[in-house]
């Protein structure tokens, strides 16, 4: 009895920001009161400012909409999407905090296959802490695990890993299929619960998913951009994806390991696949294109920050994938325009100045 | 009950054969006879010919001692390992099978989290039998088992996916640890069921252990080598590793795939940890650089045939690592005699002749 009196301060409490994109009240919160309450949220409101998003009682937040972000970045603030949740990576922008973990508002507490209801964000802050092993594959999973190790015929040399930039929780339920498997699968639900977390080797891309996902802000953070997405853009539900293909090619310039599998999420609502066609059907064709670039781009030595990887990535973005539609020229130029944004919001005169936003417990 | 009556025909039964490598009496085969009676046996008996293995009655089976591969190789002979379950290639090469399951005789029935026994072989040949995607990472792990698919963002160009050349499985109860990691850790065991299978992706290399391994014999067959081991030799216990070394490299350039994680098997019992220090030391040292040999190595557009890839590899062997120590040039020279060996037993004129040795029902 005692004991229960006396709660441990959650981890990371003071390192760490919730940043969640909505359109809605977010009465999800409710579900994650254990989890979240303890920690602060940036909440980016998309779509009509004028909308009153309800937070729930005892939350700790801020809230930007879109006057907000038009206010705080001034002109670049056209590089934020309108009515997508790329918004998100705004959040990531003004936090000041050195991890972030993003949810989707339609995700709820998991179950493990035992009952429990899964913290994902500790789960996430166990994976960010430990190392990433992206250099050899380990055939037992994540060798820091509990009860796990590197097997027989991992080389010595590398047991120390590599820092984690990056952990991609997954989904049950609801898999994050794209509108085609959707219309093709209508009723196809993720059931199996795998209990493994893995380093996604260097040199291998993957498709990042936005919904339930944490990073090292400042390992990584000036790639997290969501790129240009729904409101006059040609494109939409490619922002996680784009930004995947960003960092990965980054983290494996810059030694930063990237991992996948745990926590789970329970992801309660399958979005429209006839909108999401409309939004997809450019980004299933291009990246037919992008994915190749991605996998054969090379970043010079000299390139030692993000910032630096970020800025080449958006040359040759325009160089190479310009040819393929001149959506790519503005997202190049959207993408440096994301790294001033980033840096005059982070450096020591930035992070003073337009903010806060108004928020409930600031 | 009628259904009862009438069992389907195992899956590959005639396409499909078992090595076991042994030193003992294989009553290990009682517990599996449920799932192995249907199939051949090819059992390589290493150390004393002149010891009887007993096989439990009823499993059809063929055996080979050391005097039955002298004189089936003749000079060639010296290329298979004696006293090291690395003999165990010997029963590669002469199946005339598509398919190979290989197992130890410490290896039982494991059972998956809901009590039911897993039959190992069938999902091996569910894995061989099913595409790798070795070329973008899926989130979900294998698309192409029931109720996964590929996830939003995995490019459409590459869902049919690439042959599946090799299976790797799993250990519950004892992991496959090195020397020092079983001396550290003397009571670690492996209770983590991770229901999953997934390709390890193009361009990296794993530890692939040669416990629980299935593979398709036509794909990449001559390229199984075991490697020198065990009596006469400096090192022993790296003889799946060095196969798992060449293989992978084979496989992604001629464009095939190799999976890990289930099935598992119950692995019954810890090997010395100080008899294998002995076995792994020059290994560990030896790993460290021929790991980065073999991640670096490039094979020519001309090797076209698994043969051929593997013959220049044994020149690039002998070229990079016999610097490291001269045990590899012998190692480089056995490769090639394993590959004259195979094609001697494998050609048309070379499946029959010598063979078949003493068996229970040929």
């Amino acid at each position: 009895m005692a004991e229960a009196s006396v709660k441990p301060t959650p981890v990371l409490k003071d390192e760490l920001d919730i940043v969640i994109p909505t359109i809605r009240s977010l009465d999800f919160l409710e579900m994650w009161r254990p989890f979240f309450q303890p920690y602060h949220l940036i909440i980016v409101q998309d779509g009509d400012p004028s909308k009153t998003i309800k937070v729930p009682d005892g939350f700790d937040y801020e809230l930007y909409n879109r006057n907000d972000i038009n206010r705080i970045l001034g002109p670049k603030a056209s590089c934020i999407s309108f009515k997508d949740s790329a918004c998100r990576c705004f959040g990531y922008m003004v936090s000041k905090k050195k991890y972030i973990f993003t949810i989707d508002d339609d995700c709820f507490v998991a179950k493990n296959p035992s009952g429990k209801e899964i913290n994902a964000l500790e789960q996430h802050i166990k994976n960010l802490l430990s190392p990433s092993t992206p250099l050899f594959f380990n055939t037992l999973y994540d060798p820091y695990r509990d009860g796990a190790d590197f097997v027989r015929g991992y080389p010595f040399s590398l047991r120390e890993g590599v820092h984690t930039a990056v952990s991609h929780g997954l989904w049950l339920n609801i898999p994050d299929y794209d509108a085609p498997t959707q219309l093709v699968k209508p009723l196809e639900r993720n059931s199996r619960y795998v209990d493994a977390v893995l380093t996604i080797p260097k040199g291998t891309l993957f498709p990042m998913c936005g919904m339930n996902l944490a990073f090292d802000r400042e390992l990584i953070g000036p790639a997290m951009y969501f790129g240009l997405m729904g409101d006059g853009q040609p494109i939409g539900r490619y922002d996680d994806m784009w930004a995947g293909w960003c960092v990965k090619v980054i983290c494996d310039h810059l030694g930063y390991g990237v991992k996948t599998g745990l926590p789970y999420i329970w992801h309660s609502k399958a979005s429209n696949p006839f909108v999401n066609l409309k939004k997809e059907y450019n980004g299933i064709f291009w990246q037919e294109e992008a994915i190749p670039f991605f996998q054969s781009v090379m970043l010079p030595k000299e390139c030692t920050t993000v910032q630096q990887c970020y800025i080449e990535l958006s040359k040759q973005v325009k160089e190479k994938l310009g040819k393929v539609d001149p959506y790519f020229n503005k997202l190049a130029e959207a993408m440096v325009t994301w790294i001033e944004a980033w840096d005059e919001l982070n450096s020591a005169e930035g992070s003073t100045g337009k903010l806060p936003a108004k928020g409930a417990a600031m």
